[in-house]
């Protein structure tokens, strides 16, 4: 088979074996539903018991504080639309990077007479301290600020913006989906009310998400019936991929920092590499993840290049994972400021922990041999 | 490992090898994220479209009129929450019999100025005619009545119900999820505008579940954002659980007639049994599935009798999977006007693929000195 060098780790990640290991007991063997009063049901039930701790212990949480989802746009969901519905209408304030996931179920809120904000962000992406100050003077009941962009891999102090948020009279939730396991990720030190995780961007399967909630904000459940997750996610529990997300966490945690510099140094060489090549690098400035390089190369479409790569066997992304069947330029960089037509020609690189200095050279090489190639072609069209 | 015999097969049901094998490459090896535009990306959207086309053909509906979702509770939550949303408020019914996942969402509309109604059910645990026609006169909106129900196994008259309720002008909903792969179920003979499947009850995995719907109904989605499925159901698609879906519904299609007549077989022979020892069956009078079978021995508290058909090496029911750690008597015998005291003694053998005649010999043999046990205990106590 064929295997493309896989750099798009933002998007999804493979499965650890460690992971698949641990949850290859449950892929035929075992089964069972854990609402059962049985033998499989007790079984089941004690498999995501152990996950739940695993889960819960990799961002410093307890673990009745964790909700299991289907993933990490059912828990931003659950976070925004479950809290609104027991809240009088008000402001919810979100950062005007947020994937559409938290953008949209806040977005939604209008129709039921709430007030929409967008916090602005600077032109390396992060947040407008003064328009965060603006926000707050209205007084928002709900805010949400990613820790980190899944495009820009920018890093927000959500610990600062929480407390700002509480003082206000307001709670605060994160979307953590692309922090987790890159970098430290810790409930109680982000002093967040609601904190989303995805096991499919650390090495673990599709199918499992959490929302790790501090207990006194109430919910109303999306999915409401057999009262599974305390009330607040009904639904047979999806006991395999819950397995594979709490092993994929307790690996996340103990790897992060190793890991976290592994990466940082492949980033180095990647955008040394692409500077020398006349690529703009965005938000170079600003605090970002290790494994994340979102580029461009003026006047080079984006979706061409990502197509061109494809095609000489690497796997990148023109924009983030889940729009990118959406030809719209990066709503990230649009916000950021960035000129649409520069947006047109962003691409993103994002290493795994399996990625390797030999991938960067090659994927250069290549980069380089197209760039050149479209630039002949270029000069032949004048 | 001791492995008790699992005669709970209407609270999930293990994975059918063939189910495995076609899931396997994606548990490990192949992994992408669907909106993905390369390789890896387009590798996953073509395996969910050959799965859609599966669940399409199993049913009788076209795979464009497929949603995927993370399971049956959620489906029935995304249809019932989701057309409402679009609606202005008026009447919704729902049978008395449904499941929490159905009635729990439909009741939930009473906050945003719905009229909710139940359908009252006859002794058997049929749809009154009467009541049916007296709600229909109510002009409901929507509409939602289950296929097959998951205690007693008591099929509805789906077809009928529906053609009665878009003549009076509304929507109708079937949950299905029980009825699949027991009996046929035909998405344009039953003529309904949703219909709600799931995969862990066809010896497919958990995590995949299925709405499917007549493209005139709006949906609002519960999970919004990147867009997925229509932009009706927002999160990365988990490529395996609908692999393994697709899979099983192709199988559960083509086995549906054969298994059907099995298990009729094997229900004759334990409903036999448990006549002879003085059982109640409930719902022995009306169309059943021929899987489930549903009965309470006067006098023998059905949670007590599951605990110790459990310790014997038996694992079957006291009452719906999804509330089983609910220790209310089920829902379902209450509505047939089953006193609470014999509701109480309920227990729920549902046989499946792999049940044997030797199953039904055996459990009957540890009920039968079961019941000579409680008995003496109750004579010495007088
Ligand atoms: C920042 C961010 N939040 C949420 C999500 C959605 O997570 P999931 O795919 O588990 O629904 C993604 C995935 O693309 C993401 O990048
Ligand atoms: C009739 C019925 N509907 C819906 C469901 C819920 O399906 P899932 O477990 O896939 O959420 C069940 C499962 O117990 C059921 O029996």
């Amino acid at each position: 088979m064929f295997a493309p060098v896989y750099l798009d780790h933002n998007a999804t990640t493979p499965l650890d074996p460690a992971v698949r290991e641990a949850m290859l007991p449950w892929f035929g063997e075992r089964f069972g539903n854990a609402s059962s009063r049985h033998e499989y049901g007790r079984a089941a039930r004690k498999a995501i018991d152990e996950a739940r701790a695993q889960v819960a212990a990799a961002v410093g949480a307890h673990p009745t504080e964790v909700l299991f989802t289907s993933g990490g746009s059912e828990a931003n969901n659950l976070f925004i639309k479950g809290a609104a519905a027991l809240m009088k209408p008000g402001r919810i304030a979100v950062s005007a990077i947020e994937h559409p996931c938290v953008r949209e179920p806040a977005r939604q809120l209008v129709r039921q007479g709430w007030q929409f904000d967008e916090i602005a962000v600077d032109g390396a992406g992060r947040i407008d301290p003064a328009a965060f100050e603006a926000c707050l003077a209205g007084k928002p009941k709900l805010v949400s600020v990613m820790l980190a962009n899944n495009e820009t891999g920018v890093i927000q102090d959500v610990a600062a913006h929480a407390k700002a948020v509480r003082a206000a009279g307001g709670w605060m939730h994160c979307d953590a989906v692309q922090a987790l396991g890159k970098v430290k990720v810790d409930f109680r030190a982000l002093g967040v009310q609601g904190l989303t995780l995805s096991a499919h961007k650390i090495y673990g399967p599709l199918g499992a998400g959490a929302l790790v909630i501090d207990k006194r904000v109430e919910l109303a459940p999306l999915v409401a019936g057999g009262g599974q997750e305390r009330n607040l996610r009904s639904g047979t529990e999806n006991v395999m991929a819950i397995v594979g997300f709490g092993k994929a966490c307790e690996l996340a945690a103990a790897a992060v920092e190793t890991r976290a510099v592994q990466m940082a140094v492949l980033q180095q060489r990647l955008e040394a590499g692409l500077a020398s090549m006349g690529a703009q690098i965005f938000s170079a400035d600003a605090q970002r993840l290790p494994n994340t390089t979102f580029f461009a190369i003026g006047g080079v479409d984006g979706e061409t290049l990502v197509g061109k790569l494809d095609r000489a066997g690497f796997a990148v992304a023109s924009g983030s994972a889940c729009s990118s069947a959406n030809p719209e330029p990066s709503h990230t960089l649009m916000a950021m400021g960035v000129e649409a037509g520069l947006a047109r020609s962003a691409v993103r690189v994002s290493f795994g922990a399996g990625s390797t200095g030999r991938d960067v050279d090659d994927f250069l090489t290549a980069l380089g041999e197209m760039l050149a190639g479209l630039r002949t072609l270029a000069a032949m069209a004048v």
